[in-house]
């Protein structure tokens, strides 16, 4: 038995388009179990997510979840987002981290007052490039190469699981990094939703000041989110730089 | 990406009258998954059993899964038998570890050149006492008091996943213990058959003996089998013992 883990409230679960309504209630049980709340579910396959939400036994997380349309819109409390992928299909723009260091790096975004997400794709697919550009970090569940893919709530049950054994709250293996106890306010890191309204303003730039040709808008996009994403920049300068954007938006359009 | 355990091949998995087909598929993706390879069910339900056996894409290690009447014939070969329980329930006989504990005393056992056997109940009610007699240690799965009881596949996922990752080859956490890494044949462990065997002779011997009275007679059985399991006998002590308890029934009885 473990209490909840320390900080489990500043962890939201998110599910992207799930589409087997077990699999949406294996995830709740497996939150449960291991004592995390917060579920995220964005642009469920509406008669399964109904199914599984009003199952008979249907687990308090389940129905409290919240339901998005757009993953930005789950993640837009978060400041630490991590993707759970299969890697063998596509090569990694972020940072990867195996699920045995994830715990650690947790524990060091709570520390500092931020909130994070551990975002699961869809069962047959999983999460798409433009998902993946959302994610600051990408997580390796450590599989077999001869059967790599898991079942999405073993996945969502061995995540947490991992979380709360190597817990968030215990000194426990968070070598090297040194982690102060009280938020600072200086140093918070800039949630989704703020990296969002920049790489906006930065996209509006560099439309207006006709950067590069229309069709190559869509890539440049995509980029500047994962460009924003590694700079890891803290709330208040992503502010700074975020007005300095509309600024000069404003400029040229003017 | 992690190759195949080491000893993976020592480790079996045994479900007990598994009732639901998507469950002993999951627990099979799970050992698929994390690399292992041997798995037997114990009087399952035949028509589910049947069904998941046959489903499309049933991996490799559930169309070769051994097929048992007994817990005692499925845990013949094992050396180390680990029992997963609920302990909410009842006053465990044997000593309890944390699942994060198990991977160090696996790969002692198996250093010994012993086998093991990792136990999960049926969905509803677990492991009854009858059961868990056979198991010389029990692996708690750190949950939620408020949610302890896990799912059978994802119970699966999160313990191979926890072997695999505190992987039973790498030097890892194998804290305080210095096991040899060829097996010993002077201090193999006996096996669930031969203790098996020794626990019957005995139960012969008391029975021979009037040792009790016969309403007695169920009770003093399962404390004899937890008590050679207790012991941590090596094959040819048990032997030793066997000879003994098989004079004295005969003694006994001429």
């Amino acid at each position: 038995m473990l209490p909840a883990p320390a900080h489990s409230d500043r962890l939201t679960v998110v599910l992207v388009s799930p589409r087997n309504p077990l699999n949406i209630g294996a995830a709740a049980r497996a939150m449960a179990n291991f004592g995390f709340t917060r579920l995220a579910v964005v642009a469920p396959f509406a008669p399964h997510w109904r199914e599984a939400r009003s199952a008979i036994g249907a687990p308090q997380v389940l129905r409290q979840a919240a339901e998005c349309t757009t993953l930005a819109e789950a993640l837009s409390q978060c400041s630490l987002v991590a993707g759970t992928a299969a890697l063998a299909r596509r090569k990694p723009q972020q940072p990867v981290v195996s699920l045995t260091a994830l715990a650690p790096i947790l524990k060091h975004e709570f520390a500092r007052g931020g909130r994070a997400a551990l975002v699961f794709g869809p069962e047959k697919r999983g999460l798409t490039r433009d998902d993946l550009s959302h994610c600051h970090l990408l997580v390796e569940i450590p599989t077999s190469p001869q059967q790599p893919s898991m079942n999405l709530g073993q996945a969502v049950a061995v995540c947490l699981y991992e979380l709360a054994a190597r817990s968030l709250d215990s000194g426990e293996s968070a070598e090297g990094i040194s982690a102060p106890i009280a938020p600072r306010a200086t140093s918070e890191t800039a949630s989704s939703a703020t990296l969002d309204l920049l790489a906006e303003a930065i996209d509006r730039v560099m439309e207006a000041a006709e950067y590069s040709p229309a069709e190559m808008r869509s890539a440049n996009h995509h980029d500047v989110r994962l460009l924003l994403r590694r700079l890891a920049l803290s709330a208040p300068d992503a502010r700074r730089i975020l007005g300095l954007f509309r600024r000069i938006a404003w400029r040229l359009k003017h």
